[in-house]
């Protein structure tokens, strides 16, 4: 069944965005009765269309979810080539990814102006929701405003950075070591990866080096990995 | 460093395809005494380009290496639109898999002669070739011919099949509990999933279905999921 985020609720009537009126009538082409998903508030309901000039949607009933056992997990990327970007974007909310911050480094090719970066935020966060409705999301990524890495001075929870010095500690080491907690935040490092005093500043913060690996990963591959790996963990 | 898979080895020289010779030249614009990583027979080398016109890349020495300890990872993937395939291709290399073998099946939107199937698999070969040189590989996952269902009867090894059916056993279950294995094969699905036919007859070839958990992914992350879980559950 098709689903959509609602704005509010209104006396038991779902409110969506006008994008998604449009895409009910004119792109789905739904009938009147026809039924539809619908998440409200992190709820999930079922919504039955009553009118379709203008659309409007019943709250029909709420369903019982079983809530998902995973930390929350925020990822921390440097600004990519557009097209690599929505990429992520896409394929993270697919992979259960709950805030996408990007950040400013050293070797980043990208540099946004604060404008151009809240226009572009703006489309990123639709295609985190077009995302989230498409894989069965109850919650749409949060993307973050544009940090430097000083800002992750009072990041919370597990901390790991992407590093290509360390040698040792991995990924599954310390996620498995930290099963039991309530969030993680992965920093991901450009292309040629963060310079050696990023992740030393990183380091300071509490930030965790691990290595991914001994292949050699694309940036835009990366949060993909990480997501995947964090799932497996959580499978039950 | 570079590196370039050679075809051959000739009085110490390695053998090169043209285009990588076309890389070398008028890409990397290398010169004489410059090292490359050559990797032949599944063995690392340094090679030093001695000339360039025409290129020959002296064998400097073999490079020890530690072999990866992970089993022959298999994935028989439907065929899908262009894109989405050299996607799948090149990600599916960067994170380790090594053989991949289309597979016709009822829900799948892209059918193709055997002649077409031919001309694509060179392609799809080369974008492999490509991956692996960037993502340090030592062997080139292979592709295998366009196979029906039928043809899996006498796979080995550990045989998966992503079920839209399946409810309790999951990946990581199965990986899991057979973590010794030398090969794991996993069928995935097209969009929409195989039939129950289809699904019925591989869990008669000996193929245990598996849910990925409860989010939907679109068919060219299945591959990434499955080939990220593997990977996380063999780091050591």
């Amino acid at each position: 069944m098709q689903r959509y985020f609602a704005k509010k609720e209104e006396n038991n009537n779902f409110i969506l965005e006008d994008s998604d009126y449009h895409h009910i009538k004119n792109v789905m082409r739904m009938k009147i009765n026809e039924e539809v998903e619908v998440v409200y508030n992190n709820e999930l309901y079922i919504g039955k269309i009553e009118n379709l000039n203008p659309v409007t949607i019943l709250n029909q009933k709420k369903l019982n979810r079983k809530k998902e056992n995973k930390p929350e997990i925020t990822l921390y990327i440097p600004l990519v080539k557009e097209q690599k970007m929505d990429y992520i974007l896409q394929k993270a909310t697919e992979l259960g990814v709950d805030n996408i911050v990007p950040i400013e480094v050293e070797r980043s090719i990208i540099k946004l102006t604060e404008d151009k970066y809240l226009k572009k935020r703006q489309r990123w966060q639709k295609i985190c929701k077009e995302a989230s409705e498409q894989s069965k999301r109850i919650t749409i990524p949060n993307i973050g405003f544009l940090q430097s890495l000083d800002n992750l001075k009072s990041e919370k929870g597990v901390k790991l950075v992407c590093s290509t010095q360390e040698k040792t500690k991995n990924l599954k080491n310390i996620v498995k070591s930290n099963k039991y907690c309530d969030k993680i935040s992965v920093v991901i490092g450009p292309e040629g990866g963060l310079s050696l005093e990023e992740e030393k500043t990183l380091q300071n913060y509490g930030f965790i080096p691990v290595t991914l690996g001994s292949r050699i990963m694309r940036v835009e591959t990366v949060p993909l990995f990480i997501l995947s790996a964090i799932n497996y963990e959580y499978m039950e």
